[in-house]
């Protein structure tokens, strides 16, 4: 079908050189549902509205992204004064910044090429930011050591997920890298493992127990495996996307030995470390519970932890800034990774000024320290509410039933699905929570995310949803898609 | 040797889980010269000099790179006033900014969620700045149309050449992709097709004829390759990099009717389309010759061509931002890139606003025009002059022959080294010219990039250098590297 002769010179043409017949059949078979077919279809439908096109409602409400700042959020004051002198020096000399922004300003201009957020960086990011992300590390373990040299800055999280699956991966047939990920996960993870061409060796979290992680499950999936791949690394995810679970600090010890017991690669996803709301759950780092296991573990357990400047309270997710920290990494290995980031150059600059701030926030004797934590509570109290706001209320409707969000932005809840809709949806040639998810979108212009793109047990559905919308349209949210539940249950049954 | 017995608890234990051995062996064959170990030892000696270590210099000038601002070049008012409204839109009510910034910077708030460059864009990047982009080209290329859909946003114009090179690799053995490259090339392009495990394709650029591109060469280097590999590709970098032609109109016909008869995808780097200097020479966009050609040619060839804000005359290389233009891709590729993409999110947003305003300056009607006219044109013009005496100054130099510097940043000179030069380097495992950029370094503080870096016929050898430096400094630089030849070659006759 790629060649075929012309009419018009008699000469042999082709068709398309690259088609989808020949192109990367990796690339193929990368999946990403949280800007799937139902986000091209919202985008869509949003251009119908303004065409004037009239639909059942007035706006679609993208609910499927923790996108904070496109859900109203305001950006924090401290962040962006900063950003802006960094972007415009001449500002500096501007009475309206206060001097703690200036200060911080500077001291990030310096650490610039030529003193500007324009030059390049090191590949691993501007040297004094990674010094106080250490810091910021050390303090927030409650004293262990964080060595500069192990960060590294990037662009968002995702960046440096991949960059460490790359490393990782090698071997072929059965030697193949396997790696460990939750079901449900955060589908970046099954994307990169497909374009890498790694095995995915997929664990269930305990959807009866608030979606927590139960060693026993890691060993099965580990076992079974080891059939046939070779399995290297195992993902968390804490606080849980798109689960919303806050991991004890005995669930963290358990995997830290089972990695250890199994000789796993621990890569420990944290971007959603300050995200904690549940009372009596508290965010623990990997590092600090691997360090208080005492050197056994401390000295032997290879390790990447990621954070990232989209969530938590700021939410600066078009910044694209992020960090990863490797612990025990074979120096050679280390020296190979080095090298692989700086093919790319460096990460943005505005992110890794934008990061800086965040490790380094306004102290309490700053002029800038009483409004960033007034901000700053506000954005997580009211995470906090909706948070609670989203299970009680889900929990009224019959058919849906939610675990708490403990932590992170997303809640996972269940829904049942009447056999006559999961039918209707295989003669359409849909899977059940994307036919259900393609509905609501149509008739009440909310986009959630089918609980398949993340992975579920087989039979069950869900959907994800994303708490950040203000309460009052979430309120109005969850009202809608409580009563499209109803509705399409009656519809189907 | 990854496994031994412990003496302390008897039972077996492992060395490092992740090693040289066992990592992805397609990232150790990565090579990145520019940010290799050369510029590692840059950053070291500059750290000893601070540590107060006498050398016989007293700062390292790092020429590897095409760092603009880092050099000391200043940023474009214009472009950071916006930035700065953007990053913290409370000065939008300041009356010290322009009224064209400030509308400037309005239009990108109201493209982005919530109107905060903090929101997550569209993968493909803001629809209005790639609407400015489509028009940006239009205008360039005469009113040949560009079709906004068309257009991709990046990080930088690195992300979008490897986002390109993942789609088009396949297969394996005989059937494996190959890409041509041309040599010397920039290592980004090596570096990903070893990442990406397809084959490099090296045709070699004439060095007699001011590094210009022979279809003769392009021919002779596809048909060996066809014995091997399946080759689909053909890179070109105009102007160029690291050797700074800038090719011909006629040159360029001569390439896509290559490439149409031989069925290859075409990917045009033309980060340096504003980077002309010389004389009679013109950027001519593959885009817009390949158009004048006729239908035949425009409705045919696939082709991808990429710009950058890194360049030309703002050189903000630390925002990232950058574009792709597909021509003729078909729509099912075309909706496998716009998923590969989505996995990533999106570019950083700062970024995308920066390409914005360089897509979109400052109009003669606009009270920044003025400004902006004359920091641009007092850029380029000291490039111009710098590239001028960058030549004539190696060529006064018995032992170095210097092309002229028609365009880009960069010249790439021809050094004789003496034959006892070369056998020293090779006793100390050394390339020659790396034996040579390594005691300049240390000898004189200048971080040059040696030509094997880059790749160069056998038994020639050269070094690239950034005509960036600010004028004296560059002159300064020039004598520095003829004392050191002169003596150098001395010290090996």
């Amino acid at each position: 079908s790629t060649s075929r002769v012309s009419a018009m010179n008699g000469v042999p043409q082709r068709g398309k050189l690259l088609t989808l017949d020949n192109m990367n059949p990796k690339v193929k078979r990368v999946e990403y549902a949280v800007r799937g077919p139902i986000v091209q279809r919202a985008v869509q439908i949003e251009k119908e509205l303004r065409e004037g096109v009239k639909k059942p409602f007035t706006e679609v409400i993208k609910a499927n992204i923790g996108d904070a700042h496109a859900m109203g959020q305001k950006p924090i004051t401290f962040l962006r004064q900063v950003l802006a002198l960094c972007s415009y020096p001449e500002l500096l000399k501007d009475n309206q910044f206060p001097e703690d922004a200036k200060k911080r300003a500077q001291r990030i201009l310096e650490a610039c090429g030529g003193h500007s957020i324009g030059a390049y960086s090191a590949s691993q990011g501007i040297e004094c930011i990674r010094h106080d992300v250490a810091h910021f590390i050390e303090k927030r373990d409650g004293g262990i050591p964080s060595n500069p040299d192990n960060i590294y800055l990037s662009t968002g999280a995702s960046d440096a997920i991949v960059t460490i699956l790359k490393l990782l991966v090698s071997g072929e047939g059965r030697d193949r890298t396997g790696v460990m990920i939750s079901i449900p996960q955060y589908p970046l993870y099954s994307a990169a493992l497909a374009e890498l061409d790694a095995v995915q060796i997929s664990y269930y979290l305990d959807e009866d127990k608030c979606w927590s992680l139960d060693v026993k499950e890691l060993r099965r999936a580990l076992y079974a495996a080891r059939q046939h791949c070779n399995p290297r690394v195992l993902c968390i995810i804490n606080p849980g996307n798109p689960t919303g679970q806050v991991q004890s600090r005995q669930c963290i010890e358990d995997v830290i030995r089972f990695a250890k017991e199994e000789n796993l690669f621990l890569m420990a996803d944290e971007v959603y470390q300050d995200n904690v709301y549940a009372e009596g759950c508290q965010f623990h780092s990997f590092k600090k519970v691997l360090f208080e296991m005492g050197p056994e573990y401390s000295s032997k357990v290879e390790m990447a932890s990621f954070h990232s400047t989209s969530k938590c309270y700021m939410g600066e997710c078009g910044f694209r800034g992020g960090y990863m920290e490797v612990i025990n990494m074979d120096p050679e290995v280390k020296a190979q990774l080095t090298k692989l980031v700086s093919v790319r150059l460096c990460p943005p600059v505005p992110g890794q000024a934008l990061l800086d701030l965040v490790v380094n926030p306004p102290q309490p004797d700053e002029p800038s320290y009483a409004t960033f934590m007034k901000e700053r509570t506000a954005v997580l109290a009211a995470l906090a509410e909706k948070a609670k706001l989203t299970e009680q209320i889900f929990n009224t409707v019959p058919g849906i039933t939610c675990n708490p969000v403990q932590g992170a932005m997303y809640t996972f809840p269940r829904i049942s699905l009447p056999q006559k809709a999961i039918d209707k949806a295989k003669e359409e040639g849909q899977v059940p929570d994307m036919f259900y998810c393609m509905k609501l979108l149509e008739e009440e212009g909310i986009c959630l995310v089918p609980g398949s793109g993340f992975g579920q047990r087989e039979g069950t559905f869900h959907f994800r949803m994303t708490i950040l919308p203000p309460t009052e349209k979430l309120k109005l949210v969850l009202k809608k898609i409580k009563d499209f539940h109803l509705r399409f249950t009656k519809e189907f049954s």
